[in-house]
């Protein structure tokens, strides 16, 4: 294998959620996923620094988009609209390979408790990143806290969605997302 | 020591947290907490599987509690009415020991990522007890996933200000809870 053949980084991934879901994640080394993406162990080291981390690949990635959505939505936007922005950029990082990956992803989170707790500081940090960009479009504090978390919760809602849906291919994760923020925005006008 | 002297798990939490924040979580050892705490290890592993849920003691109970005041709140009450409740009936456990750890578990949850994994994956272990709890009493999903998260937000925000707060040893956590909750409706309303 070439030290950077490229689409190495997602092999691994296949690779690692694959195995996650046949033998469990505590039993998967990484030399079995270096092995099952036919590359070297070294390779694997190169892209992540763990098995863990890898399966949250692209979550820092994923709360810059979101809170880039935010800051780049028109000066005048409200709240929830800075939300659906930083939705929609967020949603143009998730491809076909995503989508495929998702049912398998929630059912390696589920089997294994340390996945839980990455599982949930990974949301915690989309909701702080959400967050602070809008607070620094002036939103106030408990506004921008709950629209963070409508965020959030959109954008999983959205996904699951995404990749349960048995629809075409050139379907996107941004409608999902954004029927999920809907159903949430009115459902915070019936509790305000 | 005796095998069951009373307050040896109340010890054992004030020792802990005290020396996370002195010498870090990382650096802590159980027999370091059963030494400060005046019992023997034996007696630490009655109480705690190990130093990592002792930080986390109480949280099932705080899920039941929530869970608990939600179910029994009025038939007719609003969604927001029965996360008020929850919130009432969780705060009543919440004693002047407890108001007194919050800023010393704030330090040393920030200073180690294990125990912001723990943190987060308690959040979301308390948003699935309140949402689980709404959707029992008929709210629809959407509403009952808002609400359930404006639940934990107040509980939150309404424990780091009560343990900031500088007053009387007899207020009690609920009344900052439910202004907590009370700004997050106002909110709701402003993104509804």
């Amino acid at each position: 294998m070439g030290r950077w053949e490229p689409g190495a980084r997602e092999r691994l991934v296949v690779a690692a959620v694959e195995l996650f879901t046949e033998q469990g994640y505590d039993d998967t080394t990484v030399a079995q996923i270096a092995e099952r993406a036919g590359v070297t162990k070294s390779t694997f080291f190169r892209h992540f620094p763990d098995k863990r981390e890898l399966l949250v690949a692209g979550q820092e990635a994923l709360s810059t988009l979101l809170a880039e959505g935010i800051a780049v939505a028109p000066t005048d936007a409200s709240a929830i609209d800075a939300v659906a922005s930083g939705l929609e950029r967020a949603s143009a990082m998730m491809g076909p390979a995503n989508r495929d990956l998702g049912p398998r992803i929630r059912a390696a989170v589920a089997a294994s408790g340390e996945l839980q707790e990455r599982d949930a500081l990974k949301s915690v940090g989309m909701a702080a990143a959400m967050s602070e960009a809008l607070l620094q479009r002036g939103v106030a504090k408990p506004v921008a806290h709950l629209a963070a978390e409508m965020g959030v919760l959109a954008f999983k809602q959205g996904y699951a969605h995404w990749s349960e849906a048995d629809r075409g291919d050139d379907d996107t994760l941004a409608p999902y997302a954004l029927a999920a923020l809907a159903d949430l925005r009115a459902a915070a006008s019936a509790l305000g």
